[in-house]
């Protein structure tokens, strides 16, 4: 069945590495990154993080490409910080199309966010403010079922994180 | 008054840059590349210029992008090869908008298109290619006033485009 993976997580945990690595996997797809919509706003946009209308225009825009995408019978990846709300809201939008709709929050431990902080690009580097995030998913309401703790795997592991996402139903959305 | 920009012309001919410029001319504002929409698609897409499905795909997600942008008060650059059919109908579905539609076609001699393109890094270099747009605009039922002559143009010069992009009334697309 067509199907639209929502994979997110906090900053620096591999959200592009794991999106890049599931399109290759797929046939017919489209890639959405949550952070490449935002900027589109180029001057006058608002930090998503402190501004309600920021963060909702990102989310009609992330909705608007996917349900272009989803009537042209393509899947669909979006790469975005997404809470459980979020993505409920987005899956209560799409409810018109006969899809899946896959919720898959990468998760690390500590010590390993911030290590794979650190081997991004300077420019790019959170820092502790990675923590804040995790903190955030915690108190955010969401269910054990769609966290994926990749803090045991290597950059090798992909395949088998790939599969996961691909296969296990446990990541589905219910209604 | 609100304004979506449509920024067009052949390739090579200084679309990008002349957006750059007038975004930070503006003060509230988003830019929606054609191209960057294109390539959302990853896998299974289809050459837009040899695919009909494809090129509307491309303007559903664009006019999508850009009904968002404008439902928040938010002016819009769009920076793609634009034919004056597509300029239209996207007017067409903004007509619920109280907005101006601006529709830009940057142009040059052959000869100054062929410089430029030389000019840029050897993947984006498209070579004769160019002039083939050119042909193609020239058929397209275009009409003067739309055309922008940068040929006796250079880099210092793009302040004056701009003034002209912002307030030359001829560009408007009417009703």
């Amino acid at each position: 069945m067509q199907t639209v993976y929502i994979l997110s997580g906090p900053a620096g945990v591999g959200k592009s590495t794991t999106s890049g690595a599931l399109l290759r996997a797929l046939n017919n797809c489209a890639y959405i990154s949550g952070d490449d919509v935002s900027h589109m706003h180029v001057s006058g946009r608002q930090k998503p993080w402190e501004s309600e209308s920021e963060l909702s225009l990102i989310w009609s825009n992330i909705l608007s490409l996917t349900q272009n995408f989803v009537n042209n019978r393509i899947d669909v990846v979006i790469d975005y910080v997404t809470f459980p709300d979020e993505a409920n809201w987005l899956k209560d939008k799409l409810k018109a199309f006969t899809i899946n709709v896959v919720y898959v929050v990468l998760w690390t431990d500590h010590e390993t966010l911030l290590k794979r902080d650190q081997m991004r690009t300077p420019e790019h580097q959170m820092g502790e403010r990675c923590l804040i995030l995790i903190d955030e998913f915690k108190e955010s309401g969401l269910k054990n079922k769609h966290l994926l703790n990749t803090s045991k795997k290597n950059a090798d592991d992909i395949h088998q994180v790939i599969e996961e996402i691909l296969n296990n139903q446990q990541y589905k959305l219910e209604d």
